[in-house]
């Protein structure tokens, strides 16, 4: 048993407490409690952030414009001025997205919560779905179906490999799922998978089509609506450079059929639809407080596709695409090896290299992260050791970008070779 | 079925494509795709967010430091820098909980993530969980429970009212729960629930204590370790002058026990604390990328619990007590009611006031909001018509915001009357 006493471990500008207030104190609590942790030493140095150029397959950086928005003061998350925001947001993702979907916000998380939302709002204990598995985002989304109850089957494909329609019906039949969960920026393998096709094949089997675009989003050629994906989520930190902490997402009407005629509640509040659809003004009835929305994230997102809006989709595809692909020879230039081999399936904003022989690719990614302070990465999930990725999203993808890595990776190859250790 | 038309709504300084590079795109979709949704109007105007004093029960003003910290450039959320600057977060939030415990972190959401977190990582299916309910928080903790699949028993108070130990061990003896939970801050009601003697009780009772601080933390007095507290969570965007976006958490060893020996993995794989304790540093393993984390939102919490530490806890109690109770008398000379009757049952950062006879609650604080740019709130959940909501909290709480807030409510009461309609 500790007695109450008063440390003072600083002083401060304050006014000297009054024997009144510590006899307030001293009421509300008990003889055993007592201050036992003092102030950290750490938190005295101010707040230290190197500058990196993000060349990895995400965070990119956050543009000028998003940064400034970001670090402004905050107004109240229900206030009607931030109702307006998140109506602006709700037309930008639509946008983005090329829908119309009414359903259609942004999720208080990262693109990962997302996935979660998706999932966890459209499936129901015993519910079987089918997860498109080449890389680290289906081994994520068959754990979720698995943690919720779903009766998951996995349809697998060697990591650089996508899926064709005869892949994706066989399954379906075979199956006969409710949902059909598949990547269409595979950042861990650095494939692009053609979506074409998949949305109608989904509809005959009387299945939802579920695609995840957190890699892809600006950054490659994508219609939800024309393209009959049921439900579209990404991330804000990739092409959109804005601070990762909200993600967009989209149900059309017949994912919306589903979500709200369930009969059981979603094992998540914090993400269930029918709370969020209420916040984010999906129907007439008055905005309810379900929680309090990442504020300064909301004001970054707004204006990151604002930006995207400015330059128009179809121009950022382009300039993704034509960067990645002087990227690609500048890399084979240097002899190194492209690991997703079919140029056609090559995700334009992350790009997958083959660890070459005799080096380990985390002396390469050290090297060019302290000598140039660029960050590139190796793999993720089953990649790892298997490659190496390089991104060039949004404001960073130029082509001085590409020129700067490659001068980077043609150094650390000349360093890095593992006979030289 | 759509031709693939490329439409140009802006011009943009972007070089004009080439023609390789439309065969490259034409060839990645198929005839049934193309553009449907222009860019928005709405996002070509600029980014407009008034200047609001924020006098609810949060979230409140953040402060310049935490502004500044917030708007800076990024780096990625796997350098060493970054997981550095969790470890100091981790360090304040230990201080500011008071408490020793290595599982402290922030979730990646909002105080009510946190909450959700902490019952999804505690219970299991068919395990009996207590909640204390005399408030909203209460009734959203039973409903997470309920849909995990916990047995929800709730110990049910009249809201404005708090729970003696009496009431808390015969709930305890007659159901046998294996988690109980409380709040500290009730600010739905405006009640400060009095946690001495209830960490011991639970202990004796086999029974883990889990507490939500989110409207408490840095303006009421709260040992985590001394008062035997479990599992502990808050927000940062009440006291701490935070945006939302990020929630401290921390588990205690016996937390710990229960958590990593479950027989099922929890429902939710973006707030799993298998992952989550990784990602901070918890043991000596490599940290393994889980979600990006919101680096901004992280940044700008480092610098609001540098703050704390900076002024002293000890101090910042004193300060919320001293000018709650200046805001009271205030307001009582003013003729109007405190709801909350008991002085030591009142929160000292959120002050409820019963709708004085004769008004309408929506008058009066859409009245101060038009006339002073200040936010007040009506009540929540159980509270709604019943009181008003004065939140001074951190930076907002100083004597002149409170005489500011008496005036507008002298003034809104002089010209709110229903009569005068």
């Amino acid at each position: 048993m500790r007695q109450w006493t008063l440390f003072f471990w600083k002083t401060t500008s304050a006014a000297p407490p009054t024997q009144h207030i510590y006899n307030q104190l001293s009421r509300s609590m008990s003889v055993q409690t007592g201050f036992t942790v003092p102030p950290p030493k750490s938190l005295q140095q101010p707040l230290s952030v190197p500058k990196r150029l993000l060349l990895g397959p995400g965070p990119s950086n956050i543009s000028s414009r998003v940064q400034e928005a970001g670090g402004r003061q905050i107004i109240g998350h229900m206030h009607p001025e931030m109702f307006q925001i998140m109506d602006q947001i709700k037309a930008g993702i639509q946008y983005a997205f090329q829908t119309t979907n009414n359903l259609t916000l942004a999720i208080s998380g990262s693109g990962h919560a997302a996935m979660e939302a998706a999932l966890v709002n459209v499936l129901e204990p015993g519910e079987a779905v089918l997860i498109a598995m080449n890389g680290v985002w289906g081994e994520r989304a068959a754990d979720i179906g698995e943690r919720i109850g779903a009766k998951v089957q996995k349809l697998v494909k060697t990591p650089g490999e996508s899926f064709s329609l005869q892949d994706i019906e066989k399954a379906l039949v075979q199956h006969k799922p409710v949902l059909f969960f598949i990547t269409h920026g595979e950042s861990s393998t650095g494939v692009v998978q053609n979506l074409d096709g998949i949305g109608s094949l989904c509809k005959s089997h009387n299945c939802l089509l579920l695609v995840d675009s957190v890699a892809s989003l600006g950054g490659a050629p994508l219609f939800m609506d024309n393209q009959e994906i049921d439900i579209l989520y990404s991330g804000s930190q990739k092409v959109l450079n804005c601070p990762p902490g909200t993600a967009p997402i989209s149900f059309n009407e017949r994912a919306c059929q589903k979500i709200f005629n369930r009969k059981t509640k979603p094992t998540s509040l914090y993400l269930d639809m029918g709370w969020l659809s209420n916040l984010w003004g999906y129907d007439e009835s008055p905005r309810k407080y379900h929680h309090t929305s990442p504020i300064t994230c909301l004001f970054a997102l707004r204006e990151a596709l604002a930006i995207l809006a400015e330059q128009g989709l179809e121009n950022y595809w382009k300039l993704h695409q034509e960067n990645a692909e002087y990227l690609h020879k500048g890399l084979e230039d240097l002899g190194l090896k492209l690991f997703v081999k079919d140029k056609s399936m090559r995700l334009p904003t992350v790009t997958t290299i083959a660890v070459p022989e005799g080096y380990e690719w985390k002396d390469i990614t050290n090297f060019i992260m302290k000598n140039y302070q660029i960050e590139i990465t190796g793999g993720l999930g089953p990649t790892i050791g298997m490659v190496l990725r390089i991104g060039l999203m949004g404001i960073n993808c130029t082509k001085a970008n590409a020129d700067l890595v490659i001068r980077a990776l043609k150094d650390a190859l000349e360093h890095c070779k593992k006979s030289k250790h």
